[in-house]
């Protein structure tokens, strides 16, 4: 079931990379209440806007390419053979041929991200994403 | 149910605000992979983590509240009489002794936030939040 899911994130890299509207179209649930949050951005709702984002970014791109570090995903109902929802979270190392650049609207070569996916009858898809840029500012340890 | 989801959401920022240690605790699922993205950081993964890390944030903040802007609440499986998961995306502006400061690692007075919430038998908890600093950098529209 991971796999699946995995599969379904990693295609929407993919799809930046190589600058694939369609493919970038049909990874999305199409619904008013889905949301995309691009780095130090306000949130987007709603397909055709997030879509619509995403072909401004990829038409402003030239080569990109992610490397995910740290990818976690949790599926829910926790424990369930049969989940509807997951959440995947990874670090997102930015080469592009600009250099280390972020191709969403904050600069810097590192984001982490937060997505959501639901399990549909056409198979998982894209519900919602929060990518942020880190900053390296680490919380302060008490035990310091 | 959203009105249940939305109280659990909003203790959340209660117990920030009143630096409320016990409050806090009692509002996250104890889970190892539970995780919480504070803006311009890494994930923090595991309760014993997350939890360390707001004592910390309350510890160093002094008056603060929080006004919270274009709530979203979406839970699944969509449509469902009984959902398991829960959704919440939020604006949060942030007043603080110091002024319009975040609470968290970076400096700035608003920021987005998507949280995640479980349905347990003790109630609605949450698994995952991240926040992110609002940089006021907009998408660049293609119809201007």
């Amino acid at each position: 079931m991971s796999d699946a899911v995995l599969a379904v994130h990693r295609a929407f890299y993919d799809a930046v990379e190589t600058g694939d509207v369609d493919l970038m179209a049909s990874l999305w649930v199409d619904d008013a209440e889905i949301s995309c949050v691009h780095p130090g951005s306000h949130p987007l709702r709603g397909t055709a806007q997030v879509l619509r984002s995403w072909t401004v970014l990829m038409a402003n791109v030239g080569y990109i390419q992610f490397f995910l570090t740290d990818i976690q995903v949790v599926t829910f109902p926790r424990g369930a053979a049969e989940p509807t929802t997951a959440l995947v979270s990874c670090t997102e190392n930015i080469l592009s041929g600009d250099g280390l650049v972020s191709a969403e609207a904050f600069s810097g070569g590192k984001a982490v991200c937060t997505s959501i996916l639901v399990n549909q009858p056409a198979g998982w898809k894209l519900w919602s994403r929060h990518a942020s840029p880190i900053a390296e500012l680490p919380i302060p340890d008490p035990e310091d």
